[in-house]
């Protein structure tokens, strides 16, 4: 875990937030790397979302919206509440199930627990006064709900239809804790399945299933994730039915993802707390057949991106005692490589005179980059041997390494690297475009050039 | 105005915040189209600084930061403030600038106006006090500075070096309005550009040029863009220099982006009240040079996500009376068609059966429609005549029309119309993506298919 933490800084993927004033309220920001490799595992969601899947369009809903949307949703109920316990004596306040009797700061008598709100406040406007307060979204979802209908109607859609959205939501968590895993800021990618009720449960195995799916498909191990059936008791107070996808995290077994039948609780609750009628009528009822009003349910797919994001660094990070190839010199250093699928892999190219101090090698090099940098995030570096920029490649994930020689000088050829089979191919530089790109897509490495180790 | 407004919510682009409690706050939701619209201007802003720029890496940092940030900055001083007058009697307070003497609202006498400050206030952990404080970034690039030391050790870049960013920012409008042109909660997309003090005027002129390039490489019309060099008295607190690149709306010429030279305001700012040195010591200056260590200057360049969308529907916005096309039945209505660039329309292909009352051909459709999906944003429309079809697709911008006919059940081919030209070429359904994907990258629509009309 702290090698993580300590790889993510070192090599510009997460750094913690505001850090020349003592950090901030364990709040990160992204690097370089952090953000491309964010942005990626954004991309693959919503194309997974709008062009894999039929019917799902996408939205992007404010963060601040009306305090009504709160109090219809039960977010300002008790339901959306951590229980806290304050000190007599200094008037702090605890997590009621982390604490004793008396006060850990000061040793205060601790009153009884009461319920403390988990959305954060605002004020619009230009008067701080009760009128004016909102509150930063706890979910995402919401924004989806509000523009049911206007997505119904602007797109003419028929039920069942998906609607996805990604954007940011804000939780007064009290301890947040284990690195980006429990935040108050965080990113969501929610998908709102609304369908017929008798079709709810069908959608919900579907969905589901769809979901551990697309985590397979970008390359987490099966025996790091697991399915867990919350009992009712500890759902969340809009949900009927809730699966969490769990990822196998250094700390233990946490929640990734949530699957969630939330039946007509947001449409019903929003109809009798607005007045507008949010039920649909259904238009494709044949003669004969009573056509249909109803309130649709809702198959939820909610992912925390920065959740997403730390599973898949977990899932890539290995550590090889001695190095990785024969051919190189044993080392006593261990070293790193996150094995990242092609589509996340923040940086896909890494471009590498072969050596430093020939100006030839360093100018076709540098051509090569030119060439290679306006189609795929690239690297260009030419500090230390060849065998320790591979290295440097391996510990951020970089599937492919195209190395310059001497040979590249009569040939115009340079050698491509595959960063997970150490194998390389031989590829003539105008073509080199085209056979990332191919390679890029998962097409066979070895058949794309001339193989050469 | 009206008719972009009515254009965008009729058709998915924009709805109205909260709508169905009311709205909310003068905010908007980005529908379907809306979100593919700004993904798509996001994305071709984040290619160009990373793909088209040298040495310029991204970051992705928190809204929620420490305090003390806004101190440094100047945000919480008077500078970043709106001057309100309070109303003796009902306490409301209104903009002094727009106001007489006597509320509009009770016509009580007004106080003397004082400086309300721009900044979004919220209260992080359990106590809602002084202590937990902290404020919605007002804008993203304070993000930027934060991190400027981790970027250039983990990245090992040297100066000159761009740091971008794309991220949501809050100001607490006293008066928001021109839809969403000014609104309180906004999205940024900032690039700073770190460089030696003697080279920041030369740097100021050419971002400021490759900025409007940015725009008129877009579809822009030339006669639409102008600059404003801002006077030193009306310039944010932070910039020695200030031209606005303005966008002739309908409401008049407002900025929508900002080109400003900070000088070395922020990085000082920042070590004075951090006690961290955030001067850059230069590690390049050759043997016998006095190896140097100073403030970097910045120049940053500073979009609006949602002013630059309005500008570019605005641009586009185009009514055709009397219909487009001779050979079409002329109309008495008023045709609307959406000029966008390709790269920034929102749906790039409709794919379109001739008649809807043949299953063959809606089915070879629907075939077409399934084989572009997964590649290209798409939509299927049977609803209609064909022409009309046609005429929705121009309201919302899409570049390309793929009609299935009679002639493509017998030849397996289909007809691709553009948007602009209304001309079409026949091209075999197997080729069809392929030439898509030429047509999105710009090659020649007549060369890629054999032309009909």
């Amino acid at each position: 875990m702290e090698k993580i933490v300590s790889l993510c800084k070192r090599r510009g993927f997460i750094y913690p937030s505001s850090e020349i004033y003592g950090g901030f309220s364990s709040s990160y920001d992204f690097g370089p790397l952090g953000v491309e490799m964010k942005n990626n595992i954004k991309k693959v969601w919503w194309e997974e979302m709008t062009k894999n899947h039929e019917n799902i369009v996408g939205l992007d809903a404010a963060i601040l919206m009306s305090p009504k949307v709160w109090q219809a949703s039960g977010h300002l109920a008790a339901g959306f509440a951590d229980e806290l316990a304050e000190c007599k004596n200094c008037h702090k306040r605890f997590r009621a199930d982390e604490i004793g009797k008396r006060c850990p700061e000061c040793g205060g008598e601790l009153m009884e627990p009461r319920k403390f709100n988990l959305m954060m406040k605002t004020f619009i406007g230009p008067i701080e006064d009760k009128a004016a307060v909102t509150y930063l979204r706890a979910e995402t979802c919401q924004g989806i709900y509000m523009n049911f209908e206007n997505v119904l109607n602007s797109m003419r859609l028929k039920i069942p239809l998906g609607i996805c959205q990604i954007g940011k939501a804000f939780r007064n968590e009290i301890t947040p804790k284990d690195f980006v895993y429990r935040i108050r800021e965080f990113e969501q990618m929610e998908m709102q399945w609304f369908c017929h009720p008798k079709d709810a449960e069908k959608y919900f195995d579907f969905w589901l299933n769809e979901r551990i799916n697309w985590y397979l498909k970008l390359g987490i191990k099966k025996e790091n994730l697991r399915i867990f059936e919350v009992p009712e008791k500890e759902r969340a107070h809009y949900a009927k039915r809730q699966i969490d996808i769990q990822y196998k995290f250094p700390f233990g077994w946490k929640e990734i993802e949530g699957v969630h039948n939330r039946g007509d609780w947001d449409l019903s609750n929003h109809s009798k707390h607005s007045g507008k009628d949010l039920r649909y009528f259904d238009p494709s009822a044949g003669s004969g057949q009573a056509k249909e009003k109803y309130f649709p349910h809702i198959i939820e797919t909610s992912v925390g991106v920065e959740r997403s994001l730390f599973a898949f660094l977990c899932d890539a990070y290995q550590e090889i005692k001695g190095g990785r190839t024969k051919t190189t010199k044993p080392t006593k250093e261990v070293e790193i490589l996150l094995k990242l699928d092609k589509k996340i892999a923040p940086i896909k190219v890494a471009v590498l005179p072969l050596v430093r101090n020939k100006p030839e090698l360093v100018k076709k090099a540098k051509e090569v980059y030119q060439l290679l940098k306006p189609h795929f995030i690239c690297q260009y570096d030419e500090l230390g041997s060849i065998g320790r920029r591979y290295r440097r490649q391996d510990e951020i994930g970089t599937p492919l390494a195209v190395t310059v020689d001497f040979e590249s000088l009569k040939k115009n050829d340079v050698t491509i690297r595959d960063r997970d089979s150490l194998k390389q191919i031989r590829v003539e530089i105008p073509k080199l475009k085209e056979v990332i790109q191919k390679i890029l897509e998962d097409e066979e490495f070895l058949k794309l050039g001339k193989i050469i180790r």
